[in-house]
């Protein structure tokens, strides 16, 4: 059941039923359509198709083509902000090229190509070569090639005959990114684009059965497959034991459970006493949705004071623009910039393991459909997005993004225990969400907007653990790198970094845009100012430079982004937003090292550049098989400076948190959902509590 | 609508109504009910009276008592276990003596007594005086009485004359306990119990609102007030300024706007377009409630294979007994042991502005009724407690503790790219809540139970901040000590502390009860084990003596209760709980100063101490005007050895949180909750993910 259905409805609401479709009276989509393009508008289909046929124009009749990446270039902010301010302004913006970037193959060879189209125009602006380290993503289309041709090939067929596995069996191929190391990629020549794969078996006991958690089998064997010619040019046998020796392979060791997730196979059944939790919204969804750019697909929300406009692509997935409360401006731009997710094992072939999941596949290419497995309650509306497929069509993406409303407990609540009056206030969040299938693992993310003005990021990782073969009979003792979470199974130590980029514009757009961070600093104990000992101050630092900064929890420090041209009416400090963010462990591997090289955003929870519009990823552009040097790190060592109005560049604030992921075998075969949460808090940005105004929870509305 | 109302029930569910009562076929509630004492019953009324009596027949007829605490002396633990072990079995446990603790002044003296009475023999057993710088918790009753007699005494009324308030202001008395300077007390001589008291007045516009909200007009005088005879014993004037020089009392300088919170004096108005949100359980809640103690004060709450007893007291409220999940041990007991709110203002009189709002007052005698202002959605179970009035008569606490269950969004979800199927299971969670009205302040403090067997704690801090008076010039400039809130109010930078205690029988109540931490650490970069720099490993280490233990985010160091005598099937591994308790800054108030000395857990986010059955409150036992060496790093200063099986005592596992208030203008006038949770989750507990048996979310149950 969702609001989208609903739009046409009518009439009073009937939540009097469990299943089925019901008619609410929603405010959710308006309906309009618009046919004028936007600067921020997500390529539709058409432009997909204009853009790689102006590129296959370029080159010779027959030439075949693998394209990658087909997504808009948003202008620049110089054009964008006279844009926006007239928009919002209600006058007609003067309009602005709409253009294309496109990352393609020449199919079935090294050449990549970026290349920038002038839609208006009808024109290729720029189309040049890209170096030798340079590799584009994985697609869709080239993964499921690549288990079909290793799983066909001779050699790895030989390799898997030596472990004689029981008849029947299914062998699976998950892929992997190849990382990076220094060393191999000399070995091929220095610009081979290859995959590493790990090989799993299904339940021999079961193997018809396709949704098997082969996860639960892992074998010890890893070709590497250049995908060029899609031929295996090395096949890794795995390390089993507690060390790096290789042993030869040998007949399986069986047999091992199974470990199933689908819930047919559960060995005792599903619990039965869980009773159904529905949530109804009988007048229908608070907030509406309505189309700002052509064939649907760039939205405006608005919702309790929040207006804001949602875009959807092939790397960052969903993207948040121009958002403001109660009309006052708030951010240009939010996007989930990069993931890195560095592994333990510093064995070969997994000490390179290392993922980029949004620069080495893409967060909007993974995307869920989520109505498959709808996963929302209440009243939720869908967006769907149009992508590229590799042969440069348009590419149906629908309903990656659902967004809906919750309850979120009680936002504030007085007692007067004089007169005995409670005031209590319920907290609703509006809520974003995501879902990311990145082959073995899910990312559920999700922008989250609050009654109080807080915006809060919300990450929850589950999916399956990327597993490895380890020896029976050493399950029972220690393993340096992971933890055994099964029979023969070993679920590796591994890091997750995520950076949130955050282009600010607190309380105006006029350019005085500012990092700070405070700091809770004890007083010496002085006979004039502080005799006993208890005093302690709040001192402010202006980060007035690019770099690499760090939480200090034992001076409570915290950033914040403020508004020197605006002052707070109560207080006269300077508007701004906090950014409450996790401390997290930093990336463990040496700053030598290609992983720490890679991960640009790993060591620094809080990173501020001056902005660069065409800086956007904090792992650089180009991840997949990358060698560091062109992500945010590199770009915050310009030591620029930062000032806003105050002369120096506006700041762009990159959050970085993460958790290190030492698995439980609670984690197996599909882990309970590991949540991590930024906040963006007003800060003397309001008057008051700007939800003063949110009517109390009597319970007439919202209890049944 | 509660799911009380509607145990007796049946007959299909009927959710189509918005408003008024429904019927619901819950499983809340058996309605069994219990005449058997049970050792850890909350004390019955009968009980209380009986104690009080017991008290009073020990001293001459017309003797005046002020009773303090007359709450239950569970059993040494000793003694427990096997109650409790036979419990278990369906055995007829050996019946363990009733006894009550009781606290008590002779009435309007400082002779404070405490007393232990067997309630089963029905005799004190000991009955003593305590010494000069012992002093018992405020009741509400001295309160009421404290407001009146400061308002009444005419020192205070001729310095209230100087401020030529207008016509008809209603000034208003806010009650603070003293805390400790180690200074004053002296001038008093040591033994005085005496409250500090801050003055506010009702918006002077409308003074007859008697929810007018005091707080943004507090006034620059604040008088101390001696317990014993209600006396006002001196008179502080409050330092206005940015430094500590105290003013003479001038004309109030208004107007001042008021910053009203009840809904009726919203100068806009409130929001329309929040549209009603329901949750609907048309079969009712998927959880029991039962009585194992007399009167249903005890309850045992089984829901999704927990299974535990909900006990009720003056000083902690809400205590968990005997937790279990699946029928395994996980903890003895759980509560929150105690409260620190140090303030920074190093200035007199606020230096000495510390809160202990558990010992200092007690959660339980401060839990509001939850049906005023009902807090909760969908089918609620309210647990009511009964505690002792200061006559040592029983007094009714209705509906202290709520019980419901919430959707917590998804628990896991796993997309097979292969066949496209995804399967999503979403997470329910049981909540017991219970909020505390502080005076100005509320918490909103509830145990958490999830379908992953996850236990967590969450606190949201709401309410009013305690506000004093600053000078209306010079309210734009930066204080040192607080934020300006409002022109002429300052919130005063606080810390706030909590400290979980958690009494562990994880696994097993053999006594094999561990408590080590994890970290990862790096490995050294070596040609044979790291050449690529990029391994790391996971160190373990005992702690094997008691002491204050810290956090250590860069070695992701995490703490785990884990039991040497029962080891995971899977690998080998002690099963265990891990505790996620998120970092705090520790107290800032010096080492010598009486704010550290008094707040003995709030320096580190671990203790550990030898269990001790009577040590069960982080602050000590008497915290109001404490002068520390009570608590908890007193006991783990011991430097017990700790080993359980292993030859040492039983670890007693202490968890501090907190955050540093530094006030926002969006605080005020109240502020929307700042939330802290911990999180108790297996590790290698289970053999796989304890949720793959919850069934997937079709929707075709949760939707509507």
């Amino acid at each position: 059941m969702t609001a989208n259905e609903a739009n046409a409805a009518a009439g009073p609401a009937n939540p009097g039923g469990v299943n089925g479709t019901k008619n609410v009276t929603g405010a959710i989509g308006s309906g309009k359509k618009t046919a004028a393009p936007h600067p921020l508008g997500p390529l539709t289909g058409a432009e997909i198709t204009q853009s790689s046929g102006l590129i296959r124009a370029q080159w010779p009749e027959g030439t075949g083509f693998q394209f990658k990446v087909v997504t808009l270039l948003e202008p620049v902010k110089d054009e964008l902000v006279p844009y926006l301010d007239a928009e919002k302004a209600g006058q007609t913006p003067e309009p602005i090229d709409r253009k294309s970037q496109v990352v393609y193959y020449l199919r079935n060879t090294d050449k990549l190509h970026e290349a920038v189209v002038n839609l208006t125009a009808n024109k290729v602006e720029s189309n040049v070569r890209l170096g030798p380290f340079i590799h584009a993503p994985g697609d869709a289309e080239e993964i499921v090639a690549l288990e079909k041709a290793i799983l066909e090939d001779s050699g790895v067929r030989a390799e898997i005959e030596k472990l004689q596995l029981p008849e029947g069996t299914v062998v699976v191929s998950d892929p992997w990114i190849y990382g990076a190391d220094g060393v191999h990629e000399g070995l091929f020549s220095d610009h081979k684009r290859v995959f590493q794969c790990f090989l799993y078996m299904r339940d021999p006991a079961n193997s018809t059965e396709e949704d098997s958690c082969h996860y639960a089998f892992p074998l010890p064997i890893s070709p590497v497959i250049d995908t060029v010619d899609y031929k295996v040019i090395r096949i890794d046998i795995l390390p089993t034991g507690h060390d790096s020796t290789v042993k030869p392979l040998g007949p399986w060791k069986g047999p091992v459970p199974p470990n199933e997730y689908i819930p047919e196979l559960q060995p005792n059944g599903l619990r039965e006493d869980l009773k159904p939790l529905q949530v109804v919204q009988p007048e229908g969804a608070s907030f509406t949705v309505s189309d700002f750019s052509p064939d649907g697909l760039g939205k405006v929300v608005r919702w309790q004071k929040w207006a804001f406009k949602v875009g959807f692509n092939q790397r960052e997935g969903m993207v948040l623009y121009d958002v403001h409360y109660d009309a006052r401006p708030l951010f240009y731009r939010l996007s989930l910039s990069d993931m890195a997710i560095p592994y333990a094992d510093p064995r070969h072939p997994f000490h390179k393991k290392q993922a980029f999941d949004l620069g080495d596949v893409g967060a909007g290419v993974m995307a869920n459909d989520l109505r498959l497995g709808c996963d929302c309650l209440g009243a939720i509306y869908y967006i769907s997005g149009v992508l590229s497929d590799s042969e440069g069509a348009p590419a149906a993406y629908p309903n990656v993004i659902c967004v809906h409303e919750q309850d979120a407990g009680l936002l504030w609540k007085h007692t007067n225990y004089r007169t005995g009056r409670a005031v209590a206030v319920r907290n609703r969040e509006l809520v974003l969400q995501s879902i990311l299938t990145v082959s073995n693992y899910e990312y559920i993310l999700a922008w989250n907007f609050n009654l109080a003005g807080d915006v809060t990021y919300e990450v929850r990782a589950t999916g399956i653990l990327s597993t490895q073969p380890v020896d029976l009979d050493l399950s029972a003792e220690p393993h340096p790198y992971g933890t055994v979470v099964h029979p023969g199974v070993l679920g590796g130590y591994h890091q997750h970094f995520f950076s949130l980029r955050v282009d600010p514009m607190v309380g105006g757009r006029e350019g005085h845009q500012q990092v700070v961070y405070d700091e809770a600093v004890a007083l010496p104990r002085s006979e004039g100012e502080n005799p006993h000992g208890v005093g302690y101050t709040v001192r402010r630092t202006v980060v007035d430079t690019s770099g690499g900064y760090d939480l200090d929890v034992e001076r409570n420090r915290t950033y914040k982004i403020v508004n020197t041209g605006v002052r707070n009416k109560v207080n006269g400090k300077a508007v701004g937003y906090k950014i409450q963010v996790p401390p997290m462990q930093r990336i463990l591997a040496d700053p030598e090292s290609y992983h720490f090289r890679r991960a640009e955003f790993a060591d620094h929870s809080i990173y501020v550049t001056r902005r660069d519009d065409r800086e956007l990823f904090a792992g650089g552009y180009y991840t997949n098989q990358s060698r560091g040097g062109t992500g945010v790190r590199s770009w915050a060592d310009r030591r620029d400076r930062l000032g806003g109005g105050e002369g120096g560049g506006e700041p762009v604030v990159w959050v970085q948190f993460g958790i290190n992921h030492i698995p439980r075998v609670e984690d197996f075969p599909v882990m309970p959902a590991e949540m991590l949460k930024v906040t963006l808090r007003p800060v003397d940005f309001f008057d008051r509590n700007p939800a003063l105004d949110v009517p109390p929870s009597t319970q007439e509305v919202n209890s049944w």
